[in-house]
């Protein structure tokens, strides 16, 4: 057991080559062949993710602004913030505007950024930027096509009891009630 | 904007399809046909994964245990707990203490289970069962072949200093820590 150091050569992989192997309509897959810190050779399986934007919004009131989308690859509804992905070229503080407008219909007159967070390590390289929106204002009650989310509020109380249950166990949106709280931010 | 309803036909979507897109060494890519709430169709892709258990190792001392670990998408070394996918038919407490003691060298008397995570929602049916284990043990200190995996300790509050500063990123150790603190565990 050692403390941590700044020099990482000895875990270090260092890419030989590198393909795509699926390139479907939202994923990206590549394998890289890879040299391990003693010079072995593999190979890493992994998701090429332009990097996402997720938004806690918190009302006038205080009540924090979630979602309820039904997600596919788990076969039911999870309680969500506000998230999605940075399109080509866009700032991660636009795509978050973007999107809470998207699938919420507000805006927000006050941003600030919380934290970068990383959500699969081992076989993506997704990052998503957290930001906390505030002063909202509703401006439109149509859903994107094919867009199918239900909003409701709830306060950021209520939001940590879900958090204690199990009934919010996606990782973006127990991190934003987590930190949220911990910035002593509940009013 | 409604309240969280029991019903949630309007947000369902129904499998009409379902193929492998690609099948590597780690990752299995699913493309599957599927009805939207409204009846149009189009197609989710998404990572088939058998679930992973993580650790939150702490010593006699109270400090817990971490490591440093390479993670070839990002390119960069994360601080994280020890963690690792679910073998066939393995039970999930089972592969945490297989994980710990192969990746550390420790072994552990008291095992909790504290939650079970959904890191990825809308592309990989992954899931990461959370387990605290206590009165730890040092057995052996050879890792397996191929792994490159660094240890060390830290307080509780050091980690959690590391949250705030963005220093740990990894979302699964990010819970950890959060969830441990918010336990009132921080001895």
């Amino acid at each position: 057991m050692s403390k941590p150091r700044n020099d990482d050569a000895h875990l270090v992989e260092t890419r030989i080559d590198s393909e795509d192997v699926f390139r479907g309509r939202l994923l990206h897959v590549k394998r890289d062949t890879i040299a391990l810190p003693d010079g072995a050779t593999t190979t890493r399986e992994f998701i090429v993710h332009p990097g996402a934007a997720m938004i806690i919004p918190r009302l006038r009131d205080g009540k924090l602004l979630f979602e309820r989308q039904f997600r596919y690859p788990h076969n039911r509804v999870f309680i969500e913030f506000p998230a999605g992905k940075i399109d080509d070229g866009e700032d991660p503080l636009a795509a978050a505007k973007r999107e809470l407008l998207e699938e919420t219909g507000y805006v927000a007159a006050r941003w600030s950024f919380v934290t970068r967070i990383h959500p699969v390590v081992s076989y993506s390289d997704e990052h998503i930027d957290i930001y906390l929106a505030d002063d909202l204002t509703f401006e439109k009650s149509d859903l994107d096509d094919g867009e199918f989310i239900e909003t409701f509020t709830a306060s950021l109380h209520e939001a940590l009891g879900w958090v204690d249950e199990g009934k919010v166990s996606d990782v973006k949106t127990m991190l934003g009630i987590l930190l949220l709280a911990r910035r002593g931010a509940g009013r």
